[in-house]
């Protein structure tokens, strides 16, 4: 009885208005049976192709975004220049040599220095997690290969991945303290073919930096099982990596102008890893939040605020895009009303998570509600907004993250097999109607997602 | 009215007595509960791996083989060794030079020939099916790259291999006599992950041999999406095949000794393309017939009949090991009962087809029902017994396909993705308990699968 008046006095007028969610509900009828998202998609993995951050394909991909932004109708398209330390792989190779000799196959880790140019060589020595590594004596590993055996958990969240990944670096940093030539992991991914998993990996600040490798998922198991065997398992492995210095990399922008100086901004990655053609990471993306714009730009509606694109450059090796924008952009970032990145495939979207201030969650309702017939339900205000919305995030910038289903998202991700036939037409459809919707509204709406009071203390 | 004195005219007295079908019953309930077969896969992917026809690692594979076998309790364990043409491939790569430069996945075809170092570049010319090429101008094609687009079928049979395996051979013939400098082929294969299917091409008679690979289905779906904008679109290839002479190969042979003279013969290849470990093609046929032969050493029982297992070698490269069987018992094929190869995968086997004397189909009919509980139906009288039988069967001797359900085997055939993963425990075991009580029948039988006629024609 007592919580009547106070819910009341904590209730807020509402953020859209009837006409808005009309065009919200228009809008998400218009993306539902467009096919510009694929489109989009599509032209980049087969004009482009995979497009390694820093890289000259990267260079071309800007290129093409800026035309593809500019033929779709957007405004003030331009792009961010930045450099970017620069790896690249070379020829890489792997085999058992005794007991059981046969070629294993696997991937350098980007970021991994090379081995010499007859590869290293030696006993596997098997350790089924990464923690069980940090917890080995610092001594009976000089001279050999550690091999991190470590499993992802498949979910639809993607949750297993943050756990998994650790390996990544974990598994060279402890291997090179102890005196191993080189380190291999089980893939960090959720599929059992036989691609390995590239990524990202870090030495930060060791001493001793050894090569690092992701075997596919079945020659982990390999591995694994001759090891069962007892006898002693050698491994050569060869990987030629390079790292040359920095390359240019970008941010590409493109803007439907709105009446205000207020900015509504979503994207995507515009780079990819170099074994597949980037599909799933991060094509989707792009397709996704070019997709929305095309839809609000064909509508002929006109927004309030400014709804920005970007294509964010070399996300994969460092977020060097999403930081670069807001170091770039960080006089406005308190005219952003809300950022929402998409760089988690293009499976459907089924939960509109949010990081708003504490006193605006009835807006997430909101939002939500009119999202709901695409089959999108209410989210946590725990949202990241993506990768490349990490900058905006530490920032204050209230984030968004239109959660998509992702329980085959690891079985791609990082490897050759990330290519445009992995990419459903009517799911990707349904993203890009969630996004322009959503960045309707978001551009559109009475207020913002801030607590009134942060809005004083960044005054 | 008229037909029952008809039918019972042609009543045979059943070739099965009610112990047999005990026996077998009780071999079936044996099988389905062994874990053998999927054990001797494991062995052999694990401590062999990839095996191609003549290299050294046949020949591991043999020793492997005699090992296996004695260690099962076999006799007779032999080695039947041959000669075969040796081809290898070494470094293969492909790229689009222009307009969309990026790599492309693709492997060479067993015995094509070898591009120079730096590979051969032309513009690609499409072709959607190799009756397309065939049909094509004699002049026109000078210099270009031939590109065979056919799709093969899903089928459970594998009905729809036949059809699109043509072009492996058929597209290099019809692009060298054509003046091209190389021919491509979309895979002959089932999925859609970057995996290029490999498997034997001939030229036969022609006067020009020009190198041949198949891209993986997502690099055959690229090009044809570049293709699809209008311009030319040059391609690099390069193949650095080698074909040094003869190398031994052999057929690997062991027996469980019957009372009698008679021969009831299965197996698989022990070959497989080097591309993958070799686990559906055909680790899980040697894992199949080796594993009834225990089944049937594990009960006690003694055949009437011999009960021969044979691990064919070079079947990949042209049914080496199945000729050289045929040839080397020739004198002895009037023994051989019935013969029948597993080399289909692991799945199911859903229905038993035969190739008997059209007088004792009803034999077919005995055998059948009492696989039935095993889910296997009755089958036509049109059975292959699988490749290696090529020469019993031209023989005449009596053939069995134990059909297996292969609706994702031409998603791994001939791929790296053939790998142990993809075997499941159960179904490997269903086709153990099928080959021993089958086998088992066969040895214990009252009479054979021959027609009469047939019998007098060849004494
Ligand atoms: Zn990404
Ligand atoms: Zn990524
Ligand atoms: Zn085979
Ligand atoms: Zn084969």
């Amino acid at each position: 009885m007592l919580a009547a008046p106070l819910a009341q006095a904590q209730a807020q007028a509402p953020a859209l208005d009837e006409e808005t969610i009309d065009e919200a509900e228009m809008l998400m009828d218009a993306g539902l049976s467009s096919t510009i998202g694929y489109e989009v998609v599509e032209s980049l993995t087969t004009e482009i192709g995979p497009r390694l951050a820093g890289s000259e394909a990267e260079a071309r991909a800007r290129d093409w975004a800026v035309a593809k932004m500019t033929a779709l109708g957007l405004k003030n398209v331009r792009i961010d220049p930045f450099d970017v330390p620069y790896w690249e792989r070379g020829i890489e190779e792997a085999e058992i040599i005794s007991p059981y000799p046969q070629s294993l196959e696997l991937t350098a880790l980007g970021g991994s220095v090379a081995t010499t140019e007859k590869g290293v060589t030696g006993e596997i020595v098997r350790f089924e997690t990464l923690a069980d590594l940090q917890d080995a004596p610092m001594t009976g590993l000089e001279g050999k290969i550690v091999f991190v055996d470590e499993y992802m958990t498949r979910t639809q969240d993607g949750s297993g991945y943050g756990v998994a990944v650790a390996k990544r670096s974990g598994a060279a940093i402890e291997a090179g303290k102890r005196g191993a030539v080189a380190a291999l992991i089980r893939s960090v991914g959720t599929d059992s073919h036989r691609f390995p998993h590239t990524g990202q990996m870090r030495y930060g600040e060791v001493d001793r930096k050894v090569p690092i490798a992701a075997l596919s998922a079945p020659d982990a198991d390999q591995l694994q099982r001759a090891l069962e065997r007892g006898r002693p398992v050698t491994v050569r492995v060869r990987l030629d990596t390079v790292s040359p210095g920095t390359r240019p990399s970008g941010n590409v922008i493109g803007e439907i102008p709105g009446r205000t100086d207020e900015i509504v901004v979503i994207g995507g990655h515009l780079d990819s890893w170099d074994l597949g053609t980037g599909a799933v990471d991060d094509g989707a993306g792009i397709g996704i939040t070019m997709g929305a714009a095309k839809v609000i730009l064909e509508s002929g509606l006109k927004p309030e605020r400014t709804i920005r694109i970007v294509a964010f450059g070399a996300e994969e090796i460092g977020l060097y895009g999403g930081i670069h924008y807001a170091e770039k952009y960080a006089a406005d970032l308190d005219k952003h009303i809300v950022g929402a990145e998409s760089d988690f495939g293009a499976g459907q979207i089924y939960q509109f998570q949010t990081r708003f201030g504490e006193t605006k969650l009835d807006r997430a309702k909101e939002f939500q509600r009119v999202l709901a017939p695409l089959g999108i339900g209410p989210g946590n205000n725990e949202a990241s907004g993506g990768p490349d919305m990490i900058g905006l995030r530490g920032a204050g910038v209230p984030v968004v993250t239109l959660k998509q289903n992702g329980w085959d998202y690891f079985d791609l991700h990082h490897t050759h097999d990330d290519t445009l036939d992995k990419i459903d037409p009517d799911d990707i459809a349904q993203n890009v109607a969630a996004y322009a919707a959503f960045v309707w509204m978001a551009a559109n709406m009475d207020g913002d997602f801030r607590d009134p009071v942060m809005m004083e203390a960044s005054q």
